[in-house]
């Protein structure tokens, strides 16, 4: 039998608004579209619908930058405001150049603009990542598993792009119900050979190949990614965060 | 309509051998799984099978390490004609720990141990990145396109680590038929704000979907990846290599 994923847009989702129960309107998008969820489904969502149902949106023309974030903007060519916010998400400044400011935030993840990010809001206005992503993860799951009464696990996802390869890729922010990580260490090979140093990050592909579905001008931040295998734990999207002394960019 | 994406696994490869004509293994085992191919899937192959069926396995025994390889064998406690291997796939070393050599490819991929990787062979053999991944991927889709009678992208794939993050994902090292990043750049979001600075590396994704169906320790070397949408383009993976002045890493 030949192993098989799916993967379905959800389409239909409203335009969110900060206190919506965004449970509540990815079920009924879910139901419209004709679609259910399954056991063992994974439920990805752009972090974007989630900053947004949690408030997570800043009005540039009220945020006053500060001295450093001034000198910063000058230096890059860019909005001083526009750098506050980032700073303020900001746990450590990696690199900074005039095309792209890469930061850490507090959650550990290194990104560029630690996560603040101008498209799909209103003009002038900014989204961050959520609080606790897996936290938003968690609050989806169990809301989602009501709903429909099977177990799921959910992915709140965001697009990055990384250092040596051009263009993004959507991945894993938060995680409840899943291990993000498929551990083989250990396990054997075909030719019975033990892999020493294999873990695949499977929420991070879960996400990008949610991502295929998805697309950025269509407004589909929901997928259904079905027939993955996973381990069900609680899971965290920290567990993907590398440590420091493994950390050879900083 | 929701949109759809579907993966599905190619089992039942043989174990390929240098010389092997591996599109012809790869039309058959898609046949006896009972799958076809349609027009504008996106044939996933990964690179282990064709460097076996092109011959890039090297026996360490009979690898003389250089008194280069000798010395940083030494220094970060590996064996000797590991590291001659490694250094004779690198174009130029990134960065050397015990635990991990990064290192730039002739191809231009910056990756641990330069492609050069020891699962899935014999003992004592390892193997390389395919001399032309992009000549690989354009070999297999005009051979699958005529035994198909279909219009096909192809992707051949490696599962690289990533910087901050931990765990593989499969990427794209090989590419024919698509254009390796979706382009929105000056395009429109849904609130009217044009998109600056959004490529998505969709050739990426789609080996990352593709390697959920994979699996490490499965032998499934293939898989089809069905739905994806992608700018047909004679397409390559070097397209993917970010350019010396904008890499931040180096």
């Amino acid at each position: 039998m030949a192993a098989r994923v799916e993967v379905l847009g959800v389409p239909g989702l409203p335009e969110v608004k900060a206190g919506d129960d965004l449970a509540d309107l990815i079920a009924a998008a879910i139901r419209r579209a004709g679609l259910s969820l399954e056991p063992a489904d994974v439920v990805v969502v752009t972090h974007k619908v989630v900053s947004k149902a949690e408030g997570r949106l800043v009005r540039l023309d009220r945020v006053t930058p500060s001295n450093t974030a001034r000198q910063l903007a000058e230096e890059l060519g860019r909005r001083p405001e526009d750098v506050e916010v980032i700073l303020r998400e900001t746990a450590r400044l990696v690199r900074a150049a005039p095309w792209a400011l890469i930061a850490q935030t507090r959650h550990g993840f290194v990104c560029a603009n630690a996560g603040v990010d101008h498209s799909n809001t209103a003009p002038g206005v900014v989204s961050l990542l959520p609080e606790d992503p897996d936290a938003s993860a968690r609050g989806l799951q169990a809301a989602l598993e009501a709903a429909f009464g099977v177990p799921l696990a959910v992915v709140v996802s965001d697009t990055f792009g990384r250092p040596w390869r051009l263009g993004q890729t959507n991945v894993a922010v938060g995680v409840a119900g899943m291990a993000p990580l498929n551990d083989y260490r250990g396990q054997a090979d075909p030719a019975g050979r033990t892999l020493v140093a294999t873990q695949v990050a499977v929420a991070d592909e879960v996400a990008a190949a949610a991502e295929l579905v998805m697309g950025k001008l269509d407004r589909v931040p929901v997928a259904i990614v079905r027939g993955v295998r996973y381990a069900r734990a609680a899971g965290s999207a920290r567990d993907l965060v590398r440590p420091a002394e493994r950390d050879l960019f900083r």
